[in-house]
């Protein structure tokens, strides 16, 4: 958030906005805000059946404006909040009512949290920082695994790794998807935008269409219909492999994870965890010492747990009618 | 928690039981019991109204028991429910159901979150830490400050540097207490028990007596009755001097701590940055360069934040009422 709240301000521009989900970006966007003087909005999804969205506590903290998505303040926000309902937000709907306001007001610039090329290039520090640490130990890895909502993180990730692959190494790149939201595994490599309303400038990706309504899974960050144009072109040329898990299974393994490790995990890590474990089960039963790198984040409660519907019995996978996933790819037959 | 789930093994005993109150304390013994292959069981306090304990969900993560305290299950807590109500618990209750729990059942341990010099020694990691730190950019502290719930984060953080002290070097150490619970600076020096029902037994600390009711304030952790040992016999030796701040002054000082730092802090921590600021500012009033050395713990939450109180202008300052704390140290008049 910092540099593109830096490059809002070089341009001369009063304020910055942006889409998100949660507490995090808002924090983020909103401390860069600050921190240049600029004023931030954020449309942020909206929770269900209520009139704040998620996060919005944070925006009070920085200062910023907090509008739950889909809003009544911009006309793509209005159209799916009459049609479709106040509860069916989700991030491309939030990003594309902030590039609706970047584009109809020149006094704010647009900025974006996942997908583009310069947020994955923010990203890389956590690959290089994680290459420094492999390198103090003698060590590279043969896997790196990651889960993949847009992205940014994933190809932050791999990105330090991935001219030594170029070159030759052999180097494994997994990125594991929802099986929900399969844009690698079962979508097609074409022109989309990465806001739902096709507002924003389309870029070559995998994707499932921007209008593909995933089943209902917890993982929000997970539920995206694209993939971000940098990872979409290395998994196209094969040097990225792609898998697809269910929650159940990813909730499971990440639970394993948690009581054997100490940390309990955001969902999106326990995607990740899951691959990881089965490519150890792999390692030990034909004996190879692979190194495996991936990264994880903590759960961010102290009241709830993500476990919780899991524990509860409450959890169960969702797969995509293929009538559905097939009327949503239907626009690009043709294209690719 | 680890330690003390170890030397619990050591015994031979089945499992371990203790007190307290939220879901990072509640992690941590249910890892450690989990490492070891003991039971594990917290009484935690009761949330406002409801069936349920504070971090109670964490319980099932870990597989160990959360009794929501006061319970039904022990004497002492069957008592306080039933006499002054479902909502009336407190950490040093929480840690009284505990304790009657391990002294009836020979196959459970007691294990304790704070006070006691065991939980000193083991958080005294932070302050070699910060040691090894500030030894990397050659400084030493000329402040070292630290809100004190029972004193062991604060404790733990000074340990390293009160050899120095001692030996003359001018460090001064700074304890800041919540103004609603001025166990330093207005309590006595007596023996007291950690528990509110007194069964554990009395260590010598500065304490406004176990049966002290504070009155409301947010930080739960700043509102325990008693300073742990070592930290009471340091601030009586006047190795350390004390502050009573409010929840208003702290909680806007660390608002404006997190708009500049970007880092949106727990309750405890803004007693801390409230001092910091107060002595960073007679600082740049006097010209003098002193390095200050203090920690943060960020908030845990993403849909909420503890600056929600201060912003809806909720926040008034609590003080106990001269009559209340004399009753509560009437107990000890002559006794010191």
């Amino acid at each position: 958030a910092i540099p593109q709240a830096f490059y809002t301000k070089q341009t001369g521009a009063e304020g910055i906005v942006t889409g998100g989900a949660g507490g995090v970006w808002i924090s983020a966007i909103g401390h860069a805000a600050a921190l240049f003087g600029l004023k931030g909005r954020v449309y942020s999804v909206r929770k269900p059946g209520s009139d704040h969205a998620w996060g919005d506590a944070f925006g009070r903290v920085w200062g910023v404006d907090v509008l739950a998505s889909p809003s009544e303040s911009t006309r793509v926000g209005k159209l799916q909040h009459d049609r479709q309902g106040p509860d069916s937000g989700s991030i491309a709907t939030a990003l594309a009512e902030a590039y609706e306001e970047a584009t109809r007001n020149p006094e704010v610039k647009f900025a974006i949290p996942t997908l583009m090329g310069h947020t994955l290039i923010h990203q890389t520090i956590v690959g290089l920082e994680a290459q420094r640490q492999l390198a103090a130990v003698n060590e590279a890895p043969d896997y790196v695994i990651g889960s993949i909502g847009a992205g940014s993180h994933f190809g932050g990730l791999i990105a330090p790794f991935v001219p030594a692959r170029i070159q030759g190494r052999d180097t494994r790149f997994v990125a594991v998807e929802e099986a929900s939201t399969p844009s690698l595994t079962r979508g097609v490599y074409t022109e989309e935008s990465a806001d739902a309303a096709g507002l924003m400038p389309q870029v070559p990706m995998y994707t499932l269409g921007r209008e593909y309504s995933p089943p209902g899974v917890l993982a929000g960050a997970m539920r995206y219909h694209g993939v971000a144009p940098i990872v979409s072109a290395l998994y196209r040329e094969k040097y990225i492999s792609a898998v697809a898990h269910g929650q159940v299974e990813s909730y499971s393994a990440g639970l394993m994870f948690t009581r054997a490790e100490g940390i309990v995990l955001s969902p999106h890590a326990m995607y990740t965890v899951k691959e990881v474990i089965e490519q150890a089960m792999r390692c030990r039963e034909s004996g190879s010492a692979d190194t495996i790198l991936f990264t994880v984040t903590p759960a961010v409660s102290t009241e709830s747990t993500p476990y919780d519907a899991l524990l509860d019995g409450l959890l169960h996978d969702e797969k995509p009618e293929e009538a559905s996933l097939k009327k949503s790819l239907s626009r690009f037959i043709g294209r690719n």
